[in-house]
Formats: C-alpha cells, sequence, structure tokens
C-alpha cells in the first residue's frame, strides 16, 4: 500500500497512537489502513470411495493437482464461499457438510478452512483455473504431484478418519511444525 | 475506496473481463481491488464454573458484555490472535482449546471464530477497550445485557455442551435463521 485509498495522498508506515504495532497511515487524512488475513475456503468432494481434485491452470503451483479453493469474497458465507469455488473450479455441484480443516498460513497472511463434501452426481469439469479434474480412489492419489502442503494434510486425515469414520476437526499448524500435521 | 492503493489514482466499480462482480478497479493503472471478509478471533475463557466477560468501553454496544474477540492481524494465527485480544481487553492469560463457534455475518463482511479456553488463574482486569471485565456462573450471566447475538448463542450452547460434556463444533447461521442458533 503506497496511497490513502480515501483520499489518495501517500501513506506511511507508523505506530498509530495507542497502537503497539505499525501501520498505513494516511499523511493528510490521517486514515489509519489496516492490514488483515484473508479466508481461503475450500471442500474435499466426496463421491463414493473418491476424490475430486482440480489441476491448477495458474501460478502458484501451475499443473499441480489440488482441491477447490479460493478468496472467500464478501457477500458470502464460508460454506457458500467453498461450494461457489467447487463449481467456479471444477464445474461441480457440491453438498458443504462438517467444516474440517482450519490451518493460518501466516507468512501469507491466509486463513485456510476446508470442508467436507459430498459431491451426489459425477458430473464436473475444468473451470478456467483448472487444466482437468478428475475423481481418485486413495491409492490413485498424485501424492508427489499436489500443489500445497495444506492439501496434502487435508487428504491424509481424510483417509485415516475414513477408515475409523470419524471425522474431527483437524487444525493444521504448519507455522510451528513445518511438513508435519497435527491432531486438534 | 475511492482511490487506488497503489498509485493513488481514483477508482472506479466495473466488472473485470473474466470476472463475474463489480471491483474497484483504478481508472490509472488498472489494479483491481478486492475486498474480503476479516476474521474476528476469540474466546471463551473457564475458570472452574464460571465464564469471562468484558464489558465494552467502545462502540458499538458500549457498556454491554462480550468474550474477548477482535480482527485478527498479519503474523499471527488464529488462536494466536484469539489469546492476543483477551489478553488486550481482558488483561487475562488464557490457553486456547478447540475452536467452538464459527459465525459467518455475512453483512459485515466478517467471520468470527471463537475457541474454547482455560483461564488457569482467576486474573484480568479491564483493558482500554473493557469498561469491566468479571468471572460469571450459567446463572450470573447477563443475558439482557449481552453485546452480540453471536455471543449469546455461544454462551448458550456451552452451558448446554457442559452439561452433557461434549463440545462438537457449532456453525451459527445469522443471516438465514436470524436470532437462532442452530447445530452444525
Amino acid at each position: 500500500m503506497k496511497y490513502c485509498s480515501q483520499c489518495g495522498k501517500s501513506v506511511s508506515k507508523k505506530i498509530p497512537e495507542g497502537d503497539n504495532r505499525p501501520r498505513h497511515v494516511c499523511d493528510d487524512c490521517g486514515t489509519i489502513h489496516y492490514l488483515n488475513p484473508k479466508i481461503i475456503a475450500g471442500c474435499l468432494p466426496v463421491h463414493g470411495d473418491r476424490v475430486l481434485l482440480c489441476r491448477r491452470a495458474i501460478e502458484p503451483r501451475r499443473g499441480y493437482w489440488t482441491l477447490p479453493a479460493g478468496f472467500m469474497e464478501n457477500g458470502e458465507s464460508t460454506e457458500q464461499a467453498a461450494a461457489r469455488e467447487t463449481l467456479e473450479e471444477a464445474r461441480a455441484q457440491v453438498r458443504i457438510g462438517d467444516l474440517y480443516t482450519v490451518t493460518s498460513i501466516i507468512h501469507l497472511g491466509q486463513v485456510q478452512m476446508l470442508y467436507l463434501a459430498e459431491l451426489p452426481q459425477p458430473e464436473f469439469g475444468p473451470g478456467d483455473e483448472s487444466l482437468e479434474v478428475a475423481l481418485f480412489r486413495e491409492d490413485e492419489i498424485p501424492w508427489d504431484e499436489l500443489a500445497f502442503q495444506t492439501i496434502r494434510n487435508a487428504l491424509r486425515f481424510y483417509f485415516e478418519d475414513r477408515r475409523r469414520q470419524h471425522f474431527p476437526l483437524r487444525h493444521i499448524d504448519l507455522e510451528t511444525r513445518p511438513g508435519q500435521y497435527i491432531d486438534n
């Protein structure tokens, strides 16, 4: 941020009175501009014993497989955002179920929230941001071609949990245990 | 948003190519500015059979009681944000536990995430944004002086769940069932 979105003048980084960390403050009108994390909402769509994955057509990680997910917008709930992203990226209609993973990706300023979802009909196809979309059984998951650690974790949890038919909410702490996945 | 935070020129609302909803787009440099929901992180601090509430010193709902919660910042996890807000508003050190409620407050562009938390020591006091802070037993909760519906719901759920000693994640859908609270 270089300019004030309220008055168009320049901003400087300073600690406002009564605050304890630097903010972008307008040099002219004094407006304080806070930067807050964004929510990535998505889901893990299940059809029978298979999971729906999308191969990314965009960077980062173009060509790698992921679960449908994207930035939550104003004017929708987290569940609606997850369903919308699935429709956009995989052209698939899902029934959003329980919240399944919550991951704070601190260095990116993102909080990823993935829901379990049911894909009632095996109808799907690549949206603008996907190269292809496909259903995978556990032994077919392209583990070495997954786009993100958070997606790998969510899928590992899912197949573990499916064996015991118990799907607790999973907090994934990427920062303190990078590469690991921990139970909540 | 009136001006581009990248170049300081004016912005207009228009639908960018390949998009399907109006955005703030810079008339000069073309930067598209997305507006995304913010996360309110907080907790329900428990000490023995009592819950810690703060009486708000700021608007909205000045003078009404609430759970410690506030805007999550960049550079922290949701759990860290909940603990920080509790330290700031109630001067209390808590141990953050399981995520307990997730509420999309669509008309405000907010997602509220409240964690169960343990307050090991009954040590607390009003921070800058609180008039007073106190511990309440169930029959002492000021139900008619609570600041927000989401807080009322979280407290109702908590005392229900405590009776059966089972604390599932609660999705609160304020938009489709205003004034109600539903089980996930």
